[in-house]
């Protein structure tokens, strides 16, 4: 969910840069985690935005990614899975999120956990290598900031890409 | 989570006796859900009873789940799953329940979705037979007045059981 069809990082720089003119540090992201960009003495207070009620609510959808989930939906079954266990009041958020925004999707199809071990599928799309390096089917991972120099997986970098993988009519006929 | 560990049934009995003399039909819940063996005048209000907040939050443990658990956590990767999605005010309570009652979990362990088809692992411990049924690993099956019926699966019948398949000293010296 996070990165990949919704935008916290997106989010925390805007709301940061309407309050701090400290420097985003791109670099410092590669570790594995976009909080890392922020400056060190900020960090603490970009992560409390995240417990911060509404937030996730209100995030912006990433792009092209209810055209391309909603044509998918109709060839693939299709789980949204976000490990939002860790901000617990983020559950119900990403629920009505989900629901406003891609309404073909139903309740049945949302999952939250804490951890994406116990998740099995053909595959998965995610942009944390702790997410796609027990799974079992076919894993990518999705361009995000923090994740920019990691070399093990197949990439889809925009929801365009992923339409070029999963929905061409070579694909789809035999689905 | 549901009838497994936390015991909605016996609240909604126990909630439902206080206001109405209706009698209680052991022999319809066996149709697949509790629900039904209310009158069914009364079942809508049940049902709602069931989206009222609080409900989830304040269920009783079943007997020797904690202990049990407790002590399986210690040899098995274990995860609280819960196909929560169709209450989503339960979603918070769920995992603010579990944490009181299963100290010894922590979020990582908890996964709260909407059709349980996309959960992997070795051992499953369910009531229903839709949630067992696609499952790859060990099914079981616990114990229910809406499963009764069911002879497909190796049963739980209770907490102190599971301790006897997961816990003998034969079981866990190999782990």
């Amino acid at each position: 969910m996070d990165e990949v069809i919704a935008d916290p990082m997106g989010a925390a720089i805007q709301w940061y840069r309407s309050k701090y003119d400290g420097e985003i540090n791109w670099q410092r992201m590669l570790a594995g985690s976009w909080i890392l960009g922020f400056p060190e003495e900020h960090q603490k207070m970009v992560l409390d935005l995240l417990y911060t009620p509404g937030f996730f609510r209100n995030l912006r959808v990433m792009e092209d990614a209810v055209d391309v989930l909603k044509e998918m939906n109709k060839y693939y079954e299709i789980f949204i899975v976000s490990a939002a266990m860790e901000f617990p009041n983020s559950l119900i958020e990403k629920h009505d999120w989900l629901m406003e925004h891609f309404p073909f999707f139903t309740w049945k199809q949302l999952a939250l956990c804490g951890d994406k071990k116990l998740i099995c599928g053909d595959f998965m799309i995610d942009d944390h290598v702790k997410n796609l390096i027990n799974f079992k089917g076919k894993p990518y991972m999705y361009t995000s900031a923090h994740n920019l120099e990691v070399t093990d997986y197949e990439r889809i970098n925009n929801w365009k890409e992923a339409a070029g993988i999963f929905l061409t009519d070579d694909v789809i006929k035999d689905r």
